[in-house]
């Protein structure tokens, strides 16, 4: 048997128990009966260590590393080189963290969710203080141990969004920023659209989104929709991707929303290539191109004009006659109002909420400011780009769960996954003649079709910022989601 | 690390490979997207080799025969003899065969499965002679590997009832037999019980159903009732135990039979010592044990006149007025007429089905009948015991799938378990007063209680034989199953 065959062989292995995991994990978050939970977590923690191990053994590790000396790497095909020379990223990168580190860190982090939790409950920052000063210097550590050029930042950016830096990230967030900020200058003298109240009955909300789904191209033959407090995709395998959704009686986008977003996740996970399940050639590229799938099909397309007359009949069909008409439908869909909440942010303000986090973190690694100062910080920094007034810890600081996770790095994701969207969005509105008239008709095929060739099937093959450049003709900017963005608070 | 303790850690880390598996087996059944069949195979055959191969790994066999050499074994404690002397028994038996024949009969059993659905789909056996034929030379091999003392089929017999011999089948089945060919005779000359048409809303049936599993003692919080083509139980853990359902909106029983013979399943996993996880000190004990918790609940408590008394209102309160009364109901639920097939034989002949199959399969094993005759010999017992011409194979000797997975020694169990559960019913209703009129009000605490002390609570640590004489007082016999199935043709 030859190495590279060895190589693929194992990481399918892998693959295969990384899906029991994904069951398991939708299983809980659908299913679980409540006194199950402990056991459950003593399952997953099994097969997570299980597949841990086998990633880190150190002869799979060999195995890698031979595979990618240039020696044998140009022996290997195009396709095998794209395998292991991503799967030499991500090995190498694990090997390099010693494994009482990691389990250091998973206890901190274990100790650190339960103080956030008890802390946002008191709006207490000062509870959750200690952890975080810990789990900053073992991020700093982490980066030491990993290796970067310029910023630690870069270092934990890195296993998030393969290849992405601070410095590009200023690039992009710095006119962003300053374009957003006088946005909202604009936004805070207009009045906020709102819709007279209606009751949606669940049950019609559950066979619109099916068909709504269905119509996006969401295949649920290979797929289902099912209910959980907060909405997520899981990928199983392609013929296998999962989204649930949550639903509120008054207001049926809680649900379709969430819907068209994990439905944007699903399709990109249905549409990876099945021969290299497993292998970098059958994977998503980064946590932003990801995010850019999500984003495309529920902002671009969801809250089009064109998407809202698609969608108005039918929600007549489903729920009879509304007491409101298709414009204030898109009016309202489309409406902006600074807040202080990210999760419940418009579009147009979500990515100064992502700007604001993203340069404390950065500022934290780089030792710029202090955690003590962290809450001062967070709301004049809410002050200057929103424009609110922060109340309290718990709506300010304190309202994500992720630092206490001991993610960083994370949340530029976000709003890389817009800027990815928006050029994508330009570039296909270029490609294909009269696409609103398509989304009206409820046609999303072509549409489908140009991710399909030129994001789905592409797996690993290339990093985000070379994907975007081959798919679109540029590299990477801001100027298309500006436009957009500009688009939603002048209509 | 002492060797119990090693071989206990073992065990319970297979446990939880084994819980991961049930989820997965319990998705596949309940949720699967169609499309993602083959791939769920590759997950399930995998965690399925890593637990036998962990199981039949030479250093953990050496350890179990090791720890249950006598001068080893008499230095722990009793609860650890009980760990070794079952897990021994366990292991030998599967250390006993070949790895090339483990998986010669995989293959053949796959492939007799295919020409066993295409034999009773065109309802000719001559398709699946051949399979058959080569099932039995290999499970008379296993037998041989295994070793027996008179029967090949007690070989056979042992993996799903321990200690279980064909020569103690025969002391039970022989007097079974005759007194039920008697009742036949009497039923013929009697009408058959029938109810008025009505019509039964499925998602009330699902409320009562939740309703009178919890009523019955089964734990939702520790489980859950889903819907799915062939009802079933799975054990993932005593806190999370489930249970499947299917439904007729024509009639109610066919959900409510169906949750109520599961419940009896659920109630014995339920009460397992949970501390005794993945030993046989949690453990139940064999297949006939746990079909007599089912039986024990859906015949025995389910059928009688006070659990009508106490399900007629419900049956009101869920449904609305019925078009007949609650006497009508008890003799539709307890009505008797021989019958082809056995999944949907009623309480009294469907032992003659299990007889028959018995015979058959002991007979097919001893050489004693040629797989050429079978169907006439199938054919001709179905004549004698139930008195029922069989037309053709699809509803004679090919409407059963066990044989076409090498499950011989299997068919008893069912058999077995309502001889416990009559045995045990006339107990429990000797040691608790007015049974019936705490069944009329609903209160099935008691009942239950008795299970939990003298089954569920004792895990593996007994066998069947002991674990009846120990509860009961006496050992098995025929004589309660036949006077409680007598009362069923007098009434």
């Amino acid at each position: 048997m030859t190495k590279i065959s060895k190589l693929q062989d194992e990481l399918v292995y892998l693959a295969k128990l990384g899906s029991a995991l994904g069951v398991l994990s939708w299983d809980q978050e659908v299913n679980l009966p409540p006194k199950a939970l402990a056991f459950r977590g003593d399952v997953n923690s099994l097969l997570a260590a299980e597949i841990h191990s086998r990633f880190t053994n150190p002869k799979f590790v060999k195995l890698a590393q031979t595979l990618n000396r240039p020696d044998n790497l140009k022996q290997l095909t195009a396709d095998q080189q794209v395998i292991v020379r991503e799967i030499w990223r991500d090995v190498d990168r694990a090997q390099k963290l010693p494994v009482k580190f990691v389990e250091d860190f998973t206890k901190l982090t274990t100790a650190a969710f339960a103080a956030w939790s008890e802390a946002r409950k008191k709006s207490d920052f000062k509870i959750f203080k200690p952890y975080l000063k810990k789990i900053i210097q073992m991020c700093q550590q982490e980066a030491k141990y990993v290796g970067y050029k310029k910023s630690p930042y870069d270092a934990l950016l890195d296993v998030f969004e393969p290849d992405m830096t601070a410095e590009k990230l200023d690039a992009l967030f710095g006119p962003l920023a300053k374009d957003l900020a006088v946005l909202v200058t604009r936004v805070n003298k207009k009045t906020v659209p709102s819709l007279p109240k209606f009751k949606y009955d669940i049950t019609k909300q559950h066979v619109l989104n099916q068909r709504v789904a269905k119509d996006l191209g969401y295949d649920l033959g290979a797929g289902r929709i099912d209910e959980s407090p907060h909405p997520f995709t899981i990928d199983i395998h392609p013929t296998d991707v999962r989204i649930t959704t949550r639903y509120s009686e008054t207001d049926f986008w809680v649900s379709l929303g969430s819907v068209i977003h994990e439905v944007g996740h699903a399709l990109y996970e249905q549409g990876l290539p099945v021969k290299g399940f497993g292998t970098p050639l059958g994977s998503s590229v980064s946590l932003g191109v990801h995010e850019s799938q999500s984003r495309i099909w529920e902002n671009f397309v969801g809250r089009s004009q064109a998407f809202v007359d698609y969608l108005y009949p039918l929600l007549v069909k489903h729920f009879g006659k509304l007491p409101y008409k298709s414009d204030q439908l898109y009016k309202w869909l489309n409406r902006v109002q600074p807040s202080l909440i990210r999760v419940e942010a418009d579009e147009v303000t979500y990515n100064l909420h992502i700007i604001v986090r993203y340069e404390l973190e950065r500022a934290l690694l780089e030792n710029q400011i202090k955690v003590d100062d962290l809450p001062m910080q967070w709301n004049r920094k809410m002050k200057d780009y929103l424009s609110v007034k922060v109340p309290d810890d718990a709506h300010g600081v304190l309202q994500d769960i992720h630092w206490s996770h001991g993610t960083f790095g994370y949340f530029p994701t976000y709003s890389l996954g817009n800027l990815y969207a928006a050029q994508l969005f330009n570039k296909i509105n270029n490609d294909i003649p009269k696409l609103d008239d398509k989304f009206r008709g409820g046609n999303f095929r072509p549409f489908l079709k140009w991710l399909r060739v030129n994001i789905h099937q592409q797996g690993r093959r290339y990093h985000a910022g070379e994907l975007i450049k081959k798919s679109t003709g540029k590299s990477l900017n801001s100027i298309h989601l500006i436009d957009h963005l500009n688009s939603k608070v002048s209509s």
